[in-house]
């Protein structure tokens, strides 16, 4: 079992009313420190199997075909998070 | 100029009915590899000096109150991203 993770963020262009938002709420909460934020996707993909390349470049082709809008959104990182170790001690060893 | 990321998830416990229509949706294309989906939110906060230690709990102090909803969210990481050709290529970001 792993999983793939895709982040999606809206192009530098375009105006994030999201991030605005939480840009303006920041310093009234005594956060004065950030000077800029913006607001993306993060999606979590689980695959039975290992990530392979092919498993990643499917994950990358789903990014931009479905997950986000190319108008839009920049498809950011698509990339392999191995699966924290449980520790139910009959799934020791690497995961198949 | 440094970046903080900030990745907020559903709590595994929580439906999330996002998700599950990108579950629905990603066979259909063509896509039958993965079998979850779950989706949340990714932020970007951008400072003006490097990201400290004192940032990064700011961060996370900022991601728990305002960003997140920890009824149903969990914060899954606070990080610092170094901004590309601005950064000693061989400095990395605390692990989460």
């Amino acid at each position: 079992m792993a999983r793939v993770i895709v982040d999606i963020m809206p192009k530098p262009e375009i105006l994030d009313p999201q991030g605005k938002a939480v840009q303006g709420a920041l310093p009234r909460l005594g956060f004065g420190q950030f000077q800029a934020v913006r607001q993306g996707k993060r999606f979590e993909l689980e695959v039975t199997g290992p990530a392979t390349a092919e498993v990643l470049a499917a994950a990358h082709q789903a990014a931009v075909t479905l997950l986000s809008n190319p108008v839009i959104e920049d498809v950011v990182s698509v990339r392999a998070e191995p699966e924290p170790s449980l520790e139910d001690p009959t799934t020791q060893g690497p995961a198949a």
